[in-house]
């Protein structure tokens, strides 16, 4: 017999059992439920509600329970629902009537909210750990090679010649705005719906707010019907855990590209690689493939949960049920992403030689020309056409600018000095950018002593 | 030690093994997999590249391993990452170097391909039986109602009566198109991908079309890049899925309502609804709303898939992985979904007296009037606005169109006669709209008729 | 001739032109580019790299340069491709030379990236003034009817009797969230990019900090190649959006189903509504149905801005040109929404009488009748079930609870005393649910307080 | 005074009329919509429900208003909310009260669905047009350079040697099942909807097969609910326009990562290719970015029509206005890209020389070694751990495989003979390739020859 079966025929809800039934994926909140349902009872005990020896049978018999479970012998029942359903089935089977006052003020609307609140807030706490990680694994990996020059790319076209270091930097600082986005959606996650009940409150005189202090929340909801009704904190996290992995899809894209024989300026370690299985000679990139193309699903996850939400009358609805198994994989994914791109940069191998030749190649020192032109007072639009028809002389000929003379360089402009011919080197090129936030190694080596004092801050 | 281990030192892939194995969830693909590689093993036999000997034993010790996997008692490997080569592993074990010469000819990458073409013409297949059987249930549930008439809605709002029988089998019209587009997925789909190994065929002289005519498939890909490359099967039937999820949802919105206190024209059955924990009287129509629900998590998958595609150079990825988990849930979804809703469906019970009632409130013949007018020759715009006022009066008396009285209509136009009033019954209205697919009886009844006839062919 | 082309032989661009060319929508940000290059230019000087005279006359032509587009009067060219090139061919044609030397030190990536900053920094803060205005609208309808009472739902099913000002409240909330999301959107969107140049910064001993100054920016970006890679704040403005959206499609919902014939609690003014073509009776709540349609183009534009960033590698790409037209239509369509559902709360009428009733309807008082047992000593779980069989005789006699006799409710319980009746009334449940969050009256008017104080200090 | 004005006091509709009004996008349609008009006037005389000197005026009026549109000349209002009353308004200007005929027998609901209908179809064929286009594009460069080889990739790790033409005749077939979709699409979708009016049909005695005929249907829909509906032919256009651009976002990568510097194989005309503002040598394919970033937008519209048909009640809803510009921006865009793609792959020049020396390169023709130790004799899956170990010595001295000695083979397994150095060149990898659909020369001439005349019989 169902708990809530009272006003059905025997039956009720039979034939859709599996379809409805959600404790497949919703155990994985035992914890959560268990915490929530002992600080229930605590605060009913505290408010008269219960008798403080029946609240203390209820979390004892809770803490049994939530050992079954750990221990793998707890036996969930389909025709139980969910993992509110098992867990209070069980405890009326340990307590007998007793049990059955447990889930007095209280409703499985508010209660499933709360776990879900406990389930966000520590995922987000998780996260922004292991993005730490990640970026510590970043600022180790610019510190190894921090001299290191490669040619930086727009269009994926060479560019300007940067430091390996302050390109690595540049995620540092991308997960910097992700830490701050997880940090935001944990505080507005944490307040607790509890009390709310159906949807109205109840007439029972509880005190959500010792609940809420109970179990680590800053405070409670303020209206009932928002309580019950509101998954935003759902789809915050998930928002925020697709732009994190938008920006591990970036990187990953890089590191596959670098890695190819084309490029070949870095190389993963074996551990983050694998081979073929007729193809004796690959070693694929598959790790960071793998990041990048997991971004597709928590992307999608996002999408099936605003669409799940849009247009839902208040207060609870069974779509809001759909809330939970993209949740849970968005947090693994994430997780597991943040974890195995912190491993694939940690063990990375960059080839500076590879780089650095590569940086002279695509006339990426054409900029510094125009810029000479400039301070010979030049406007620059005129310097940029002057350096555009050298670039031109040279392709024609083969050669990159360097490959130019003193005299080509005078034949397009008078202003040229033979100074000018220094500005090629890509390694000088770096060095000259020394404006705010600009490539010079004296500006990486600020960064990377502020990203390393910023972490060893936490 | 990996299959594919040669070229590497030991530990190879260990760090990430438990992020990039598949076969937590590909191994839903065994019965595919074995089936292809029996395929496989025939071929290469009897093109001479292995022995029958070889090719019997090898096909022999495949029913073997599917067995095992069958009941339970294969062991899955993480370290052997897919059902590929956990089985090929198995293979090794049972036959020694003979397994080995299984995969002559052949690469993961097209052999994935083969078991993803197979699972989705499977899982189109079964789609369309499902359907089916939804769009009976539907004929069925419209003949034992076919005389009621309920308010048809735009906006929402009461717009004109209509028959229930009409506005179900509008339902099984648009199934009829989910139908033709899985169909045509289906048979697009039907290409063998297997010969095309890495991805530039092999120099062994295998027979492609062998392997596909065994399988069932009505030919192979004619381009060897093109078929290791390609997912857009995948992309299709999701596609296809989410189209139908968005048809079923709106069924599913129409059965919430409908089944709300304010409306009540329905009740679903006690087997496909289920109470509050907390509300001793709430009998919710769950099924309906989760399968509405779950229409997200199916358009979460189309987009998921899109954006793992998206940018992809050719050939295969690792990305590519990531095609098998939403489309597994999406075809568990599609066809769960469609289940449930021929249960729903089937066992609805409709409250003809509440409905009718319904389609006599919101001056819902108004256009009927309109009409009147038009047939005595003022134009549709002028009797528009005639009506539009007589509405005004009727709404200022708080009473129906069928409230006024003949003077009140010819107060508003002289062309109204006395017959006039008798366009203002409901059931009336439904007789009248007797143009091809209208709501008149008559044509309800050849429609039922129709596709009775199209099921009962199928 | 382009004013890149020196490299180009003539003709470079040319097929592609109307392909490529942004100027047909990104003229949208005139004002935040001449802005934003007139502090460029006054820094410029203000660091000696051109002369106050030039800085003079650059910003005055810009002003003009700034009245012919606001007047109309300007000339689009395409072949100028975006607006930044449009605005530099005009400063050329105005000063010659002179206007060739503002992109000094500057490059069209970190030009647009400041545009759009700019653009989105005053986006939110609009969305954050039309987000209090809705907030005041409903606040304001709360007062009107803060005694009115309906029945809330779960699962679209009576639930339990809720004030209707809680209700309205239960979105101030929501509402509130949002105000959140997008004020600490801004916050992290408020740093200026200029300075970044390329991608690498520059040579020039230009001042950033000024230029973010005098344009209200809170810092600079740290680093140059985030500087320009980086649309985080786009995605973020619109992940906003999208969820907004989401609370105004339940919104909407509510009110399209509130309308309809079977509730009709509410009725939206003429100023909201529409007719119909062909039925002249019909009044559609066609502005709040255009909402909830509305919410699919916002997460369409989520969905879009995130699969162009997905895998792209540092650092800007052709793909980032494809933010705006999808940001541009978020920020109109929200601020739209917004707007007109501040004008259709505000103009809303309840029908007091009718909800009322409806809240007497469906046995919404039952969990009053549990709640009572639990006071007179039965476990909640007992006397869900006592009242569940209540329920289920109420329904087979066709009566609400309240057509019970106090014998009845005995002949379930021998708990119940004459006092339960009294529980039956909608109006007493509501007054009963005193608990914090609740829907009491005095919580309600507690609530609606601080909502005021709230709006007013703002 | 709104054309449905009647029931409503002045000003209905008033305060959102910005909001709602949908003529600054829906004029699109006008071409479309007379023709419905004048098929409808047609029929409406055929059938005696209007006089044919009544049609001919009004289809005389329609082809003035055609053109008036047509120049430029028709002063479109906002207060006549969309295409369809601002025609018929001007009608009413032109013809007076016989102008008011028109709209007999029909609703905005129909009518709107027609055009819709019409529009789709005439997308779809537009969409196959350019898609035989680029594939014949792809057709003669594969020709052209119809012996080029270069490194055929997987997991963008070089793999296999490959001919240029082959991997370009993966494309093909991609668009060759894109034009299945479309024109299934457009079969499906060749349905006309008129005569289903408001949702229930009519008591006209119309005929909606002469209006289909006249219009060039194949058919008329059957169910009258149904009919206004569905957009299923909207969601259809858009999903194979989503799965084209997934095509060419694949293919647009490629050129991207072609045309980078470390590859260099392909050069795009500098008529597809753009500059930079600031550094003089750039030269960016930035068309092919666009298409691959215009991928995001469609996908969006896709994703934005699903969600706004989610849920939705039959009939006609405003949300279903929100199907507009979505479809016209993802045919201008499909289109677009198709023919921007069409002039980039028409004029890319490839070079040989680089390819065939990346070809090369890492160690491609390893499972030509593997296939010809199978051949002597030993397992597939020795012969690759055997070739594997052999890719390690090579790895260690910084060679090639053709750098090894045969004793070096010969050290790994005594089955290797002299002729297998002859294997390690990729041109004769290539040749031996000579499974069906492998890359084979003589493979690749064949598949060429079809697809010419598979273009030439279209």
């Amino acid at each position: 017999m169902k708990l809530w079966g009272g006003r059905f025929a025997p039956g009720a809800g039979g034939q859709a059992q599996r379809f409805t039934a959600s404790i497949g994926f919703d155990r994985r909140l035992y914890q959560e439920d268990i915490a929530g349902s002992q600080a229930h009872a605590r605060m009913l005990a505290a408010q008269g509600i219960i008798t403080p020896v029946e609240a203390g049978s209820i979390i004892d018999a809770l803490d049994e329970i939530g050992q079954e479970i750990g221990s793998g012998q707890f036996t969930f029942a389909l025709e139980d629902e969910d993992i509110h359903m098992n867990v209070e089935r069980r405890l009326l089977e340990k307590l007998g009537s007793v049990g059955g006052k447990l889930h007095t003020a209280r409703s499985r609307n508010d209660q499933v909210a709360l776990d879900m609140h406990m389930f966000v807030r520590n995922g987000a706490a998780e996260v922004v750990r292991r993005i730490t990680a990640l970026q510590s694994a970043l600022v180790d990996r610019a510190t190894v090679y921090q001299d290191a020059v490669m040619p930086g790319c727009t269009h994926l076209q060479a560019a300007q010649p940067v430091l390996l270091a302050h390109h690595l930097l540049a995620y540092f600082h991308m997960l910097e705005r992700d830490r701050g986005r997880f940090l935001e959606c944990r505080a507005r996650a944490n307040l607790s719906p509890l009390g709310a009940c159906a949807l109205a409150g109840t007439s029972f005189p509880i005190a959500p707010e010792l609940v809420a202090k109970e179990l680590g929340f800053d405070g409670v909801y303020a209206n009932s019907i928002d309580a019950v009704s509101d998954r935003d904190f759902v789809i915050e996290f998930i928002s925020a855990a697709a732009l994190v992995m938008v920006h591990l899809s970036r990187l990953a894209e890089e590191l596959v590209l670098w890695s190819s024989q084309p490029w070949a300026w870095v190389e993963l370690s074996d551990a983050y690689s694998t081979g073929s299985s007729i193809m004796p000679q690959k070693k694929n990139p598959d790790t960071a493939e793998l990041i990048r193309g997991k971004t597709g699903r928590v992307v999608g996850h996002l999408m099936a949960m605003l669409m799940v939400m849009k247009g839902l009358p208040l207060a609870y609805n069974s779509d809001m049920q759909e809330d939970k198994e993209g949740l849970f994989d968005a947090v693994d994914t994430v997780n597991g992403c943040l974890e195995t791109m912190a491993g694939i940069v940690g063990s990375l191998a960059f080839n500076r030689e590879r780089a650095l030749a590569a940086a002279a190649k695509g006339h990426t020192t054409a900029t510094e020309l125009a810029d000479y032109l400039v301070r010979q007072g030049v406007p620059f639009r005129e310097a940029h056409a002057v350096v555009g028809r050298l670039v031109r002389l040279a392709l024609s000929r083969g050669v990159e600018l360097d490959g130019l003379s003193l005299a080509d360089l005078q034949g397009a402009s008078s202003c040229f000095g033979p100074e000018a011919l220094q500005l090629l080197d890509p390694v000088a090129a770096t060095g000259a950018k020394t404006s705010p936030g600009g490539t010079a190694p004296a500006n990486v080596a600020r960064a990377l002593a502020v990203a390393r004092r910023v972490l060893s801050e936490r």
